[in-house]
Parts: structure tokens; sequence; C-alpha cells
């Protein structure tokens, strides 16, 4: 079934829906889906449809201009909770091409948000990650991955920030002095927010901070690991509860 | 600390070891590591000692050859058990540079084991991929992670090989239609095989001979994931039981 991304899903059943750009141009001349063929629309926010391409599309005998829409005739709609519990991952920015790799792969584990957490000492300023390229990233890896809620990416923020979680959100802070996480230590909480550090780790203010803010502090496995495995990792544990 | 890797440690404490190749050249020219600094040795197979860099290697006024060795006096010798419980990966192979990095994050991790896993939808022959490379990477992540035993690279095997394990082996398949994982399904083991699908998932005919073996089928979260991912995530999940 070949997935597409749209803005907004605003028909229901025996509505048409014109999708254009990107999405439009590599369904119909990469895929070369035909009139008939099903596709699965996702808005990324929850709600799916599946349809059919419609007429006036591919396949009408016509030639196919390069900014030609895909007409997809929406056949059913559902809406989609999103998984729990909520994680969201604010970590250090791994170097180079690891932020992606580590969003892309958070994302089909299930994270529902990632924040790049500045530490003491953190390396590599988030700026210059184009937080736009983790975006489309982050929505890619959920479309291959049939989220229906895109993991979305937010600005940097500093750990003062990340101790203060709303109400019902938990805080838990990676860190190898840590006792092996357990279920126990988050039951209560409606979303989960883990805090990943840099190479290097945690200074000893930070942990104090962590501790002060009455913070859990876990370890996910037996040994240090990379930011972007651990975070993954830790992830995987957690939404595994 | 600076970290090498050696064949062997045959020595207690007060005795001298000599490292020759990669690793002495790394530990002398680029880390540039004085007589004095402390090193920790690593035999990949559960001893770590602890020493400090000996006469007669860096620092002694002389030129430095191409092929030095690097003299570590042992101070202190100790035996550390493997990572409990023991779970081992028998994973499809990902394509290009992807299989790379999952044994690279297994690695960190704490997989003991990964085989190269032959699947009716597996497309990558696990012959191209030069085992000997992915022992290198499993070693050099070792190394950097700590783990006193190196995770072991093994031939590839077939799914009825998989499905038969030894006394005190359990094998879990990482499959979508499977029950959430959860840590009863292996309470009894000593060791754990984990088993993961190529893109495109396990045949029926897969799923049919797993479920006859008497496999248990488990899922390690709410989405589909790549061969990589999924083999992190669910090693992640099982070694935090």
């Amino acid at each position: 079934m070949h997935r597409v991304l749209v803005e907004r899903i605003d028909v229901g059943p025996g509505g048409t829906i014109a999708i254009e750009g990107d999405e439009a141009r590599h369904a119909l001349r990469v895929k070369r889906l035909r009139v008939g063929e099903g596709v699965e629309l996702m808005d990324g926010r929850g709600t799916i449809a599946a349809g059919v391409v419609a007429e006036g599309a591919a396949g009408g005998g016509g030639r196919r201009g390069e900014h030609e829409p895909l007409l997809v005739r929406v056949e059913r709609v559902k809406r989609v909770e999103p998984a729990r519990p909520r994680v969201e991952v604010w970590s250090a920015a791994p170097k180079g091409s690891r932020i992606d790799e580590m969003v892309d792969q958070l994302s089909q584990v299930g994270a529902a948000a990632w924040r790049p957490l500045e530490t003491a000492r953190g390396v590599v300023d988030p700026r210059e990650h184009k937080l736009e390229r983790l975006n489309r990233i982050a929505a890619e890896a959920g479309k291959q991955c049939g989220r229906a809620w895109t993991m979305t990416i937010g600005a940097k923020a500093g750990l003062a920030e990340a101790l203060r979680p709303e109400a019902g959100t938990m805080v838990v802070i990676a860190d190898a002095s840590g006792e092996a996480w357990n279920a126990n230590m988050t039951s209560a909480a409606k979303a989960i927010r883990l805090l990943v550090g840099p190479e290097g780790g945690w200074t000893e203010d930070e942990v104090a901070a962590a501790k002060h803010a009455g913070t859990a502090i876990a370890r996910f496995g037996p040994h240090v690991m990379r930011i972007e495995t651990a975070a993954v990792a830790a992830c995987a544990v957690i939404m595994g509860r």
C-alpha cells in the first residue's frame, strides 16, 4: 500500500483530495500508480484515510505533466490515538549525520517528540542542525513505519527548562549512576520526558540539579552508549514498559 | 583512561605486556601517551587490566619508530562476568552501511553475539558483508563503551537452526503479530536468542515454523521498524527486563 503524507484530510468518504508537489510526483512518476490503485493518506496528526487513485490523475492516457496532481478518492477515514506512553526525548545533539540517524530511529521506535538539549559538555550547537531537515526525516520515517502521528522536532532547550515538566509529565535522566530502569519509576506518568546527555556525560552540577528537582535517574543497559544509541535504546525500553 | 585491546593478558600485577601494531601506534603517536600514564587493557573475553605506560615505550627521549611497541606495566587484573541476560541477535542483514551501524549499536546496547540469518525475503547475501570487518567494528565499539566481552560475529544460519536452541536458551521472534514483549516471556531463560526478520517481514511459512517450534512471538514497539532499528530496540528492551 502506497502511503502519502498530506497537509490535511478535510473530506469524508466519497470526497476527493488533490495532492501536489513531491509526494504527487513520487506516486505518479516513480511508483507509477494507476487509477483504481489503493493509497493511504496520512496527515501526521492522527488521521489516516484509505482511498484509490481517481480519474484525472494517472493512467488517463494523456501526457503527464511535471506538476500533475495526484487525485485520491477517499473511501474510509479513521482517527488513531498517539502511542502510549507518550515519550519525548530531549538529548544532546550528536555530531554529523548521526543526528539524522537518531531522529530516523526515534521516529521508528515511537518517540512523540525530540528536542535538542543544551548541556555543559555538549559541543554541537543545535542551530547547525537545520531543524527543518530533521522535520522532514521524522515525517519520512513516520510514513515508512506507518505512524499516524509524526514525531515533532522542537527548539533547543536548557536543562533548567527540561527539569520543570508540566503536570502529568515525569522526567527521567539517563545516566550510568542511576539504578536500572524499571516500569515502576514512571507508572503514574501520562507522559515521560527522557533526557540524554552529551559525549562525556553529565557534569556533577547537572546531576545535582536533576536530583534537586526530584528527577528519576536511570540507566538503560550495562554499557556506556553514544548519544543516539542511548536515546533509541532508552526510548524503546520505556515504550516497552 | 585510554583503553587498549590486546590479544591476551597473561601476566599478573607487576608484569609487563608489550603491545604492537595499530593499537600501539594509536596510543603512542595519536594519543601521545607518556611514561606513567594510566592505561586499561582489555582482552575482549572478560579480563581487564589496569596499568601504566612503562619505560622503553613512549617519552624516553629517543626517536619513536613507526613500529615501536607500547609497554604497559600491569598493576591490577580483574575478571568481569558477561552481561546478563545473555542476548544473541540473529537477524536478516540490512543493506549497505546499515549493517555496520547495527553491529556498532548492538555492541553498545550489550548483545553477546550477532549472526546473519537467512530468510525467505532477505535479499542481501551475508557473504558480501565481510564478517571480518564486522568483527573489527564490534571490537572497537566494545572498547569505546567499556565492554569486557566483545560481541561475537557468527556465520550465517538458517531459520531451522535458529529455532533449535541449546538447553537454557529461549528463542524470541520479533514480529508485529506477537503480543507486546514482557519479561515473563523469558524469565526462565539463561540466554535469549532474538530473531529479527527482513524488510518485508517473515513469510507465513516462517511464522508457522516458529509457532510449531514453540517460539515466543513478540513485538517491541508500536510501529514497524527497519531491521537495524528493530534489532537494537528489541535487544535493549530484553536486556532491560
